[in-house]
């Protein structure tokens, strides 16, 4: 119980630098001797000391004999900016070590926690490790696929509607569901919609937020080769430059390239059909659905179809989570 | 402030009577005196006294000089099997009456308020008048409309599917859902469904909980004239007395004869085009929609086309709760 208690602190303190740890993960510590925490402290930002070094640094007594809680396991590899942490854990003299998940990263995966061991500390793995995954989702998933994470944004009515049939399809939802959408865009490096979308509604794919000043995403306009509106805002706005065009390629090799470049995630907007590509392919991750309690029983869906053979086998979200946003609601699952 | 805390908690008493006042509404009374409650009570069951009674016999002091906290307008009308509340609490003293809703019974309607002001009492009307509505939304559309309040089932896809097109339908919500759903079934006098859905599903449309020996809904059949199955379950199972078809007549003609005839509440259940029928119709009070988080891309759609002409005109859900089962979720909403 304990164990759970204080990897869930460390979970909070990794999450204080939400945003700002790319290409690292957020990680989070909390060092605990006879039950009282002695030292806490998280990961700040890439270049920064990591999470257990930044505890031990911040602790109020010695750390010989405390446990270390610490969310990711700890790094062993000496070949970039900080030293490693397994080293300094042993050195400190901490007695236990308690980890949610191992680092998927080839240079260490098991090998922080394998020194750890032959120094004579005991190490506890898979502590609340489904929620340590999906607090690194991004980083996970990368690191393993060597491909963006891919997180599918969908609107609709209670009816899986998105439009008219006549086209109609303006402010489904309310004044903040679409707050909550442009705070989604800023958690994303990329934006990416089909070439119907940018032709039907002309979108600026830009994060529109009261006082936000942070980066801009990339715009990603993915086409089945057709013309393109020469004049849409993503080509002739003060960010044009921040556009990609992905014509007649496979979405496996626009995501190498992206991986590549550093792309570590994309929110992809629609429409019904490239959504329904993504999900042909296998290649989305997590789904936010923003839903407005209307009707609309008839007009353009929310989705194209996807292949699905079997009922049994339909794409159903996990771990979901929802959120009441004025009269919407968004819901959001994992793949 | 202390007029909301009061009327809240005369809600929190009327609702202990909840599905068995009928043909009464249901209505708590609370009795304040100095700040201090010095009595509660409620209205049990048809026939039994009403709530304000109740109090005034459970109060602990003499109620001469209290505030009295009702949701329903005291009676004042004397043909009738209690005796009326207003004039009792003329008798008694009472300093002042605060009420959320007026009586929309002919025999009351206004006249209850009336007779207390003239008696010198101080009234207030329409304290969390909404709240106090939807309390007893049954009973007032009944009152009103002269027909049976309406309440429609839908479970689907997070996009709007409730079938793969081959017809595969089975268990698209979970088992925490169904359970959910057989208690909606339970507060209601009556179950439609339409005859495609009669053909399809072959539903029984009886209340399934372990452990529920309250009465059966009667079971209704939609028709627009065509055959129907004679050995469907519901024509000839050992309930099958309780199983009604209305066919070829318009809707409005079959909600008043259920009314005539008593029926307070009805659960539509489907299918979608009957669903879209009473919606075009203006019939449906209420929707609770079912949401399994997964989506199917293709197959038949909850609903069927209303006949909605423009985008802003749709229909929408108004007061929303939403509440988690399992992995489903069920929103429900006043039309």
């Amino acid at each position: 119980m304990d164990d759970a208690l204080h990897m869930r602190r460390a979970f909070e303190l990794a999450r204080q630098a939400h945003g700002r740890t790319w290409p690292n993960p957020m990680v989070g510590c909390v060092l605990v001797k006879d039950g009282r925490i002695i030292g806490e402290g998280f990961h700040a930002q890439a270049g920064q000391v990591h999470a257990e070094l930044d505890a031990i640094t911040r602790a109020v007594e010695p750390v010989a004999g405390a446990t270390a809680y610490v969310n990711l396991e700890p790094c062993c590899h000496t070949a970039k900016r900080t030293p490693p942490c397994a080293q300094r854990l042993i050195a400190e003299g901490v007695a236990r070590v308690v980890v949610a998940n191992v680092d998927p990263h080839p240079a260490v995966s098991g090998g922080g926690i394998a020194l750890l061991r032959e120094a004579g500390i005991e190490v506890v793995t898979g502590v609340l490790a489904e929620e340590g995954e999906e607090l690194n989702e991004v980083f996970f998933h990368t690191q393993r696929e060597r491909r963006p994470f891919v997180h599918l944004k969908l609107a609709s009515t209670l009816d899986g509607r998105i439009a008219m049939p006549d086209g109609q399809s303006r402010w489904i939802t309310g004044e903040a569901a679409r707050e909550h959408a442009h705070r989604l865009r800023a958690a994303h490096a990329a934006i990416a919609v089909g070439a119907g979308t940018l032709r039907a509604d002309n979108p600026r794919l830009t994060v529109r937020l009261p006082g936000y000043d942070g980066p801009q995403p990339q715009r990603l306009v993915f086409s089945r080769g057709g013309k393109l509106p020469a004049d849409a805002h993503v080509f002739i706005d003060a960010d044009a430059a921040r556009t990609r065009v992905f014509s007649g390629i496979p979405l496996e090799d626009a995501l190498a390239q992206l991986h590549a470049e550093g792309v570590a995630n994309i929110l992809l907007e629609g429409g019904a059909g490239l959504a329904a590509a993504f999900l042909r392919a296998g290649l989305v991750q997590r789904v936010s659905h923003y839903l407005n309690p209307s009707y609309l029983g008839e007009g353009q869906a929310a989705l194209e179809p996807y292949g699905l053979a079997d009922l049994h086998r339909r794409i159903t979200l996990k771990g979901v989570k929802y959120t009441s946003l004025g009269n919407d609601l968004v819901l959001t699952g994992r793949i």
